[in-house]
Parts: structure tokens; sequence; C-alpha cells
């Protein structure tokens, strides 16, 4: 038997290169890079330098070499990344940009120093505000016309957190330059347009920073036509995955093993329900995990015995320790970010 | 600059194989074979024979080696091929099944010896209908609930057409194996699924062939709740893509190139309109070719100067020299095969 056949990304464009994961053929729990989806806001950059400057508002200004860091304390964390547009494609009415689908999401390992580590080195001044972290990507915006890097901002208290880590392994391998080797900021629980790629310096303010990427960008604009009421996307909605069976696929009478993924940037996912008649009943689905820590998302199942041929509409919806549930319709924005709407699929059984 | 990053075929299913190609990313004429779609039935076929039978209603029954149909005169011919349910997805009310978008598509140079040479020492008998074409392909079928190979028919007339061929080559090497090593049978102007891939046998056939990949599969049922009106798929709609902008696509004031293919399983393109207004007006594009011959796709592209912000919709129409046009609806199927309605895709100015 010739057994080659593999499931690729799924591409939406190249320049910059995004491309995102056929989600339901992700078997494991740990998501090998070629899988990994890639979102990138320029062109891949060319690096100039492999050490990191914390600078700014601090005590004693550091340059750390990549072996410094290397032999700093580190810690392993398994977390999942979610791009803030991940289903975007599924908004009503639709939404312009990049038309994700549900494959925008990976997780894996993530070794690297504790964030919080470096900037004790630096001392923080008092009045400091905000971490300014740069990455070697940059090109053009149109909005206005020049160019920009990728930077973006951390509140103190995230920076600070034990688990946000400046990682230079990814499943104890160096990170695959597309996924921003040497050096990525990793920030757990937040979308991953925070986890900035390409480290090349951070600066430490005494104000807040105003940078494209997080004032245009990443940015939730309830109104089609004006930015009122607008904030900032940060960590991820509670949402679920049904990796099985696939939209619309025809599947045959009897039992069948329904299973996905659910997740949440808030606490921990405490129950996924499902209906399979459409939302008029709903039962427990079987967590594969019970754990309350870390980062990753919690695999699910639910066996399910079909006795009649027919159409049937099955829905999934994750709960998170925070009471936050997955809602019947999308919080509409403007630019398309956070879709955690209850998910479906349907099938037809023949 | 880094700059490894490339489009991939968009996964459908693995088991079997089916994956589309990302058609934006088509620049090229002639489809390289990591961009072919792959479209199966079953799981691979283990080859177990190099020989290629002709029996039945002939005269002198054949058993052709390889080595034979390598020496025969042969023909290379640049084919579309294209799956019968490409743009399934696009189907309102929606149709179940394999969700291709507009990937289903691909083209190439194929090599090989024309069916009719083989027929001819053959001998074909008088009584002959039909000519039946089994591949090593095969596996279970639900309705009913047994094994079978994938086998299709072809009339005669259409079996004895100068440009049907048994191909051993695609772009001057061995047809690789996923698509159909080491022999193919090639029907220029129909839906590829009579194309049949790893040919194992051909039989001449008094009657007609009712194989389940031709009376039940393959085949137009226009009501959702009987087979009433039902008629079989043969030869390919006129059809257009839009490759560039892309649906829901964020572009800017100024000139842009709108580019994509065309193709038709009658005659060949004589024009392709495009509107960006909905349909309000219509131009001409400019179609890169103009011979009659062959079976290949037609390039076309449209410069146009965006003025103002705002939403557009992009539509094109083909009509072939049949008079055959795109539909503004596509003819709606229960199994959701020959999707040719106008083509469409939204942009947005800023």
């Amino acid at each position: 038997m010739f057994n080659m056949q593999k499931p690729y990304l799924t591409t939406r464009s190249l320049q910059p290169e995004n491309q995102e994961t056929p989600i339901h053929f992700l078997e494991k729990d740990i998501i090998p890079n070629p899988l990994f989806y890639r979102r990138n806001h320029f062109p891949y950059p060319s690096l100039s330098s492999y050490w990191l400057p914390i600078t700014g508002s601090v005590a004693r200004p550091q340059l750390f070499s990549m072996e410094e860091i290397l032999r700093f304390p580190s810690k392993t964390i398994k977390v999942v990344l979610e791009c803030a547009g991940n289903k975007r494609a599924r908004f009503e009415p639709k939404i312009y940009g990049e038309q994700w689908e549900n494959g925008a999401i990976s997780q894996g390992y993530w070794k690297g120093v504790p964030l919080s580590y470096l900037l004790t080195l630096s001392g923080i001044k008092k009045d400091a505000k905000e971490i300014v972290f740069e990455g070697f990507d940059a090109g053009k915006r149109n909005d206005p016309d020049k160019e920009y890097s990728f930077v973006r901002s951390l509140p103190i208290e995230i920076a600070l957190h034990p688990d946000t880590i400046i990682a230079y392994e990814y499943n104890h391998k160096p990170i695959p330059f597309i996924h921003g080797y040497p050096m990525r900021l990793i920030v757990p629980h937040w979308y991953a347009m925070a986890s900035v790629k390409w480290l090349k310096q951070i600066s430490v303010i005494d104000d807040l920073f105003h940078g494209p990427f997080q004032s245009i960008d990443y940015v939730y604009y309830p109104n089609k036509n004006d930015n009122k009421r607008s904030f900032p996307v940060t960590t991820i909605n509670v949402n679920s995955t049904i990796q099985k069976p696939l939209n619309m696929e025809i599947i045959q009478i009897g039992k069948h093993k329904i299973k996905g993924i659910a997740w949440t940037g808030k606490g921990y996912i405490t129950n996924v329900k499902i209906s399979t008649d459409n939302g008029k009943t709903w039962s427990d689905t079987q967590l594969e995990r019970r754990d309350h820590k870390g980062y990753s998302w919690f695999n699910w199942s639910y066996k399910w015995t079909i006795q009649s041929k027919g159409e049937y509409t099955i829905l999934t919806k994750a709960t998170d320790s925070y009471h936050r549930t997955q809602p019947s319709a999308a919080y509409w924005n403007r630019k398309g970010y956070g879709y955690n709407a209850i998910d479906q699929v349907k099938v037809k059984v023949e």
C-alpha cells in the first residue's frame, strides 16, 4: 500500500505568508512545525543581531547575548497560540481580510527564560507603565503610508507574569525560523499577536504605547462605520472546534466518535456540551484531561450512535472556569477578531 | 531575505486522498505535480501488473506490455482536467460531500498512445457499444455494501477520438504514482472522472455499462428527493475562475490587474467578460491566447483602475465557441456536479 498522503497547511497568502492548519487532521497533542499555522504581517526579516537589548525606563540597561539567555533559568510551557482572526470567515455580515477558517490555532512546548527574570536584572523604574517588544519583521503599511516594524506592548503585570517567557525552543528544538527564530515572546492566554516573533529589542516606557498593531489593528470595532466603543484585543475567548466529522460530510448509520478541541484565555475549560439535534437537547462530552494547569487545549470526544437517515446539525459549546461560555452568535466587529460562537457542523446520514 | 514560503494543496480528506489547488497561486501555464489537485475514490492501489489487456467484443484480444506501449506512435496533448465536483462548496442550497472550492482543476502535458490505435489492433466487433476501463484502485462502497474497483465506460466514438489517449507521461516524466502511474486514460473535454487512473484493463462490450461510478455517482440529479430527470455527467461546462484579487481581500485605490482562467469542454473560449460593479456594466477581458486548438485553459486579465473607496463585487462570465455562457445561477443538482455559475469575488477598497 502506498501511503505518502499527508495534510498540508491551507494557503491564504504568501506575501506575507499566511497559512492555516487543516484542523480536522490534528491527531496529536503537540503540533509539529510543518503543521503549525503561519501568520505574518510582513515578509520574513533578515536577522542582523543575536543580541537582545532591554532599554528605556530601567535602572540598568542590558544587552543580553544569546549565550547568556541560554544560561539563564528556563521553563518549558505548553501553550495554545491562536490568531485573533481565527474563524473570521464565519462572521455574518462577512468581514474583509484574510479568510481564516478554523485552523489558525496550534500548540506545543515553548522553552525560554521568564521575561520577569530579565526585567529584574534590568531594574524597572517606578514610573514605568508598559513594556514594548519590537520584532525584526518590518514593512510598509497604507495607514499612514510608511515603514513600520511589528511592535506591540504589554502592561507591566502581564510582562512580569512568571509564564511570560522569551522563548528560544519549540518542541525541544530551536524555534523554526518562520515561527520567530532565534527568540520569540510567548504570552500565554493572549491571542498570538502578543507573542512577538524575531524579537529585536525590549524597552520599558513611562506612558502607553500606540503603534498601529495595537491602535489600528487588533482592536475590536463594534460599529461598521465609526470607531466608537472600540477596545483592544487581549486574551483568548472561550472556544471549541469540532474536528470530526467534517462539515457537510456524508456518513453512515451506526456508531461514530465526534471529537474536537476546546480552549480559553482565562482559567481552564470546565465542560464542553454537544448537541446532535441543532440545539434542542445537549449532552456532556468526555474531556480527555481534567487538570487545571497550563495553557493547552482540552481534547473532547462524544460517542454518537445514529439510528436513522437524515440531516443532522451538531453544535458544541465550551465553558471555562470563569463561567464564560460560547455565545450563539459571535460578537461582530469590523475587523473580525475573536470569533467564538458555538461551533457547528452539518452532516448527512445515508 | 528568507524566501522558502510556498503554497500547498488544500487538504479535504486523506483516506482517500482529496486535495485541491489554491488556484490563486497558479502563475504557470503548466502545473507541476506537487500542485496538481488529487481526487481519489479509494486508497491508493498496489500494482501487480504492468500489462494492459484489451478483451471482450474484439476480433483479436490483446495483452500489451509496457514496453510495447512505449514503442507505439504517441502524441502529447495539453489538457485541463477538472473534477466534476469543483466549486461544489458554492451551491445553494448547500450540498453534502467533499467541499471543493475552486481548486479541483489542473492542466499539463500528457503523452501517450491514442486509444484508437490499440483498439484498431484489437479489432472492435460490429455489435460493440462501449469501452470499459478498470483502474487498479478499489474499495468498499455502502450502496450496496460491497467491494468495487473504479470502473467507467466511454461510448465508442469518444474512445476512438484521436485525442483520447492511454497516457504514460505527465510533463515529460512518467506519470506520478498518485496521478495514475504507469498508465492513465486521458479523455479531453470530459470531467476528469472519465480519465481513469492506474489502468488495469480495457474491455469492449455489446451493451451499456452500469457501474456505480456512472449509475450512482457522476449523475446529475436535479431533484432533492427522487432520481427523476437524472442524466450522466460527461463534458466540462463553460467556466471561469478569478485568481486575483482574492475574495474578501482588502486592496488600495489605484491600478490593479485582475486575472484568471477560463475553460470549456466544447469548442474553445471566445470571450471572458468582466464586471466590477456587480453586473451593471460589463467589459471584455484580454485573452492571452487566441488559438482554437487544444484542450487547455485560457488565461485572461483586465486592467482595473480604482478611483474611490468602497466595496466592489467583481464578476466574470466566459463564453465558448458553441455559444454556451456561464449562467447567473448554477444548475443545482443533488450530488453537486458541474458548478459553473458566473464567478464572483468581493473586495474592499481602502
